[in-house]
């Protein structure tokens, strides 16, 4: 294995082990547990999950895999706190989409050679790619699988078991 | 900047953020919000604290950058789960224990060449890491990041703000 052969199976290793862990979570959920609050004040489950759709949804143009699938997601999941948008698609709307969504982006995100990885996003220009490199694909995977692990931390505390972790 | 030190700075990068966000956090926390549980029957704030200082403790050995320095919070905070252990150190002594050792890991972490982070860490044989060259110094890193950011994500729970992220 080559040394950016690795490097890719570290940060997709992670981001794999997250979506998983994000899915085990959410099929242990009742909707009655994705429509209540996190904490009391906060963000419900339902925009959480919402949310994770939106922002996965807008890796899809940044990793040149096409065009967003969901961009009625954007307003109120991306664009809007919890709460400020009447009308948000049902718990079991979402968990379709996020089904959906995996089993899209997956074949894409192995379908790419690792020298692909270390390739410039589509939202960085040339000339800046030359001067920081470190802004390419591997980077928009590596920073939604923090963003996801963040959100994960969150996701679990509606589980009703007391889980220490 | 090549592609190695391009892929190291991508990791930094994350872990030194999630670093700042928790100290953040941390700073606009009272003792007392950090003796409140993230939610009823969950984890208490100064469990977390403790624990992110456990495990970034035990990074110091992985990386071959010398001994733990609090062996003595591996029980409660690392092998414990919360209130299992009666006596614990003090918010107060847990945030200074937090800072000294960002103290200490920070220039650590920034005294390696690229190339070091792509050796080995302690916990692998020579021979599983022929076979295995992912299980380097820099995943430790990475590892240890998404890790960080699951329990930020709970840690700014206790914020009084109504925050929405």
């Amino acid at each position: 294995m080559k040394q950016n052969e690795a490097m890719v199976k570290m940060v997709l290793d992670r981001w794999f082990a997250l979506v998983k862990d994000f899915d085990t979570t959410l099929n242990v959920l009742t909707d009655d547990d994705l429509n209540r609050e996190i904490v009391s004040g906060k963000n419900r489950g339902i925009y959480l999950l919402g949310h994770m759709v939106a922002v996965h949804d807008d890796m899809l143009p940044l990793l040149d895999f096409g065009q967003k699938m969901y961009p009625q997601l954007q307003q109120p999941f991306l664009k809007s706190p919890d709460k400020a948008v009447a009308q948000l698609p049902t718990a079991k709307e979402l968990r379709a989409l996020w089904a959906e969504q995996v089993n899209y982006m997956t074949p894409k995100i192995k379908s790419l050679q690792a020298a692909d990885w270390f390739e410039k996003h589509t939202a960085v220009s040339a000339d800046d790619f030359a001067k920081e490199p470190h802004r390419n694909k591997l980077n928009i995977m590596l920073t939604r699988s923090t963003h996801l692990a963040y959100h994960q931390g969150q996701f679990i505390l509606l589980e009703h078991k007391n889980t220490n972790d």
